[in-house]
């Protein structure tokens, strides 16, 4: 087999470098040879979909299992909107920034606004709705999209998350937050929020499998029948239906009937934590405030180049001659002694400067 | 976890009921914590496809593993189509039958003929090219679409592949085949066509692997880089591109690296091939002829009515006041004792009739 | 100026080959420097729409002015479908023969039924129905396209529309009456409905203008203001909305302020009922009963090659060895003498075959 | 007729608010009894294109007529790129600020740019190509949008033009030219392109009849069949193609068989100068330097109230407590006394104000 230098390297890059949690492999092979209903109707997906609901508290949601978030962003935002209509995203909004124009791909704008450590505010909201006035020559923003965590690790607060909605009602946006990384967001150590409470607030929103411990899977709940009506035909109409739709219910099954969908997130964020203490201890400094398991320190150049000898991440952003900042990434699979290594190294690298 | 009526009897609905052949499961488990590059830049899929490459024997083919065959359907026919432009398929195809109009959901006409036992002929090619030809005015064929095997179960001849091939080339179509079913129209007993024939005479096909021993997976193969150009981007956009890849490479790796793909499929027409000369047997006809895994026969509507107290199919046509058309699949993973029943309770049925 | 070989003979192919009745131009001239505002808000079109609203006795209409046929059909219909949602046409209708896909390329599939003279009837209705069970395997049919007076001349009667208005409703089907014609299916002798009668039974229908007397133009009328809602968006994205909506408001004040659209829809109707009743007498066949401006007569092959000496018109359909059916238009602009012509030379060409 | 309070008012708000210019009115009606070939067949079609051919000096250009800027844009972008590919434009560009999302609509991205009064440049192009680099999660810059003369009145150098040709090439870009307002950019006292320039520059541009004296149409121009291959059918699909051709052919002969449509460009944007002139002799200062028809000065608050009760304009920019940045548009039908009456009216204000 073809060796990857790359791999050669323990890896920060990502949270779905591994496969899933052994919990689930195991299932799907105790399950492996029950025939079940496709498309979604087998034993497997009923019963995650029941022990979803009871966590919502929420009897009118509906749930849809799909295989990744830019298929679910699609999905969800080609379905509730209409033709003319747009939805709203930070700059760094996956929908925005990695999706190869899937949302306008279904013909809908995205209208971005600026953000704030990835968040959006209630009056970066007003500001586009102010710049949509001049009917009919303009598209009508109907959507905020939100993700939580944000693609710069940060969170949304419960207030914070009340007064987007506050504001979506009023001028008539429905709000969506992207979950794929949902886990990391309530289990960080700054989180007020509780999946009811999320459940409660935001319009449609999805619990992401694939990078917290899922082969793949995201989980979609539509807060009501209403927009959720006719949500099968999207899926089939997008691709998105599989056939074997036990392998969806299986995971979601593993991972939410226990807590293990909460344990696996929470790990990803004490590892680190580890390295942001770390990283702080020696003084430097963060590009978003690090609360979950996406950290974006700034780092001397030389420093990031020895740790890139040893370890794969991304460089984020140039900040001067002498810094720039990184992206790393811990996960449900991450190893604590490659964490501990990484810590180590990074210690012994910045009392090498001084 | 609730019981599914339909459940208690044995289910020759489709060939999807089970989940994956225990050699993938096996692969899938042993490879778990290895670290991998996303996106199908992992080490598996870079096998997976090499291994492709060789059975394929043309060098400039381009491959790419996606979820589902009517994401394939979708990916393949909006990368290659211009907006005017349209495809050409059986009224029974999976595109025009199936697929919740996904096709025209991005933005293409499909253009139906009638089929003869669903299959596409040059005369009815002909007729398309020939009623289109008021330009402007009319969409512009650009494209056949055929499945291999058919959505009748019936498989497509070299001679028949070829003449197809040559009208195609002469009009200014791609050939594209659905290979949802592609192992079991390559192991009947009645196929004259090898891998490589079909590598050599389409444009773009695709290898089944939902329907035939994976969980999910479907392998697309472009003739040329020309054809394939982009496709990365098509696959990002749709929502197609799988961050963990590499269960789609594992998969298919297992399968093709030996010749567990071939023996899967042609485990299916074997116990097919047991039902059908059961049925012949007793006298009755079939709809189209019995040729892969897929049976079409038609039987009278009490011994129907009786089958379906112990085994799930398909009512697929009404035939006339006593009889009607029934759909029966096997699978790489039918229970061999399951069939066995079955045929012992349809010769029953019928001696019970004469 | 290049001289065209096609014009030197007299031109009954179509309904457009002039320009606009004097009245418009007139009027175009006489309002030319008055500044009006734009994008439909200028006097005209108020008052235009003012008449229209009294014509239709519907106070909850909704009304748009738009250029052309095309245009309308698929602003009306991808305004009001859902993705999944599909629409019903005839084969004939011109939304499925002559458009070029327009609608499919808004995302929507056209269901094709065959057709009676041109018509649906709810028999046809039903069947899409019921082939269209499978959710959500199949696209969800959602409105009803019909024509009137249709693509082969022919017109529905007030049951034929108050029995096809009965299955929409009944099986949530929108009605849309593409009426590029309307005019000529409302002035014909067999015609027993009225402007408000169709303003009744159907959801959205369109008065053509293009074809009977004005430049350009289509007077769109949706039945509530719910189904027109955020039409004005939908007309701004595809490139609908004139800057200079005055053209399309005073071209239908004039037409329809007093009674000249009826007049001229009368006028060609007239001609075309001069040409049948000639036909008829020589004893020859129609393909579809001539009921407006629209005739599809059988005659003999040597007779059709006489007659393409001296005028144009569209060879339909070839019958038998030596019949074919042609295609013969007239319009609020014919010529009587030329129509003269056109029956003596066809009188002369009847009996020199007996 | 009902009377609108804006129109008591003399009207600088858009350059679309009377009809035609008499001479196409006349040739209107001349014309009007011809029987011509529909679907721009017609001879004054065709007579236009050959002199629009003989002004371009390039043999291979390919032309079309359509009905306004929007579908013109629309039809261009979306026949020209392929489903993953985007196109580069000013915020303040038509495509982006004024179109309801019609580019988006046909599911492209529309990546912005902020401008240099209007204009983008080959620094801002380049920094969209290297923010695109991460294939395959991003979209695929393929053509560079710009527009002239710019919405905010401003127009491209020879120099500027060349050197966005250069960039555009070295990264596959397809350069197109808005020109709305091309023949107002054209007949600047500050241009140094021709018409001939242009069309050697750009790969697609546009020449706008609606804002310079028809009634409706703009000229496409391809700079070779390549890129125009296919766009009937484009033109057809979307609902641009106008049956009655004649009425796009006559006005474009009308204007460029002499030099009808640069003597309109030139008279509107000479009113415009003494207009800026006046203003300048004041003291105030542009938005924008004021090149051609449209104007963006700054003026008092109070004094801007004045003029609004005899002039209707729009206020396009708040600047501070005390100013606000105004849009003054002339056209080729802009009466002198009227703008010799705003100018003596804003002296007198000003002098009021010392």
């Amino acid at each position: 087999m073809r060796i990857n230098k790359a791999l050669e390297m323990y890896n920060f890059k990502n949270d779905y470098a591994e496969g899933a949690h052994p919990k689930i492999l195991e299932r799907l092979a105790a399950s492996n040879f029950d025939q079940e209903l496709g498309y979604g109707d087998d034993r497997y997906t009923l019963a995650a979909k029941q022990v979803l609901y009871e966590r919502l508290q929420n009897p009118k949601a509906v749930l849809y299992f799909v295989s990744g978030g830019t298929q679910a962003n699609l999905l969800v935002i080609s379905h509730l909107l209409r033709p003319h209509e747009a939805v709203i995203s930070c700059k760094t909004g996956h929908i925005y920034a990695n999706e190869t124009g899937a949302i306008e791909a279904t013909g809908h704008r995205v209208i971005t606004v600026d953000g704030v450590d990835g968040k959006v505010t209630p009056t970066l909201v007003k500001e586009v709705i102010d710049a949509h006035q001049l009917r009919p020559h303009v598209v009508k923003p109907r959507m905020l999209y939100i993700s939580n965590s944000t693609e710069l690790g940060t969170i949304y607060t419960k207030s914070e998350l009340i007064s987007l909605s506050i504001i979506c009602k009023k001028h008539g946006l429905l709000l969506f937050m992207d979950g794929a990384r949902l886990g990391h967001a309530l289990m960080s150590s700054s989180n007020d929020l509780s999946l009811a409470d999320i459940a409660a607030h935001v319009d449609i929103f999805y619990i992401g499998g694939t990078k917290n411990g899922a082969l793949l899977g995201e989980a979609i709940v539509f807060k009501s029948k209403e927009l959720a009506a006719d949500f099968d035909y999207t899926l089939k109409q997008k691709g998105a239906l599989l056939a074997k739709g036990r392998i969806l219910g299986i995971q979601f099954l593993t991972l939410l009937e226990e807590d293990l969908y909460f344990e696996l997130a929470a790990k990803a964020n004490t590892l680190a934590t580890q390295i942001a203490q770390t990283i702080a201890a020696q003084g430097y400094q963060f590009l978003t405030p690090p609360n979950t398991n996406q950290l974006f320190p700034i780092l001397p150049k030389n420093m990031i180049k020895d740790l890139l000898n040893s370890y794969a991440f991304y460089i984020w952003k140039e900040i001067d001659d002498d810094f720039q900042a990184i992206r790393i990434i811990t996960s449900w699979a991450s190893d604590q002694q490659e964490v501990d290594r990484f810590c180590h190294d990074l210690k012994r690298l910045a009392d090498a400067k001084q």
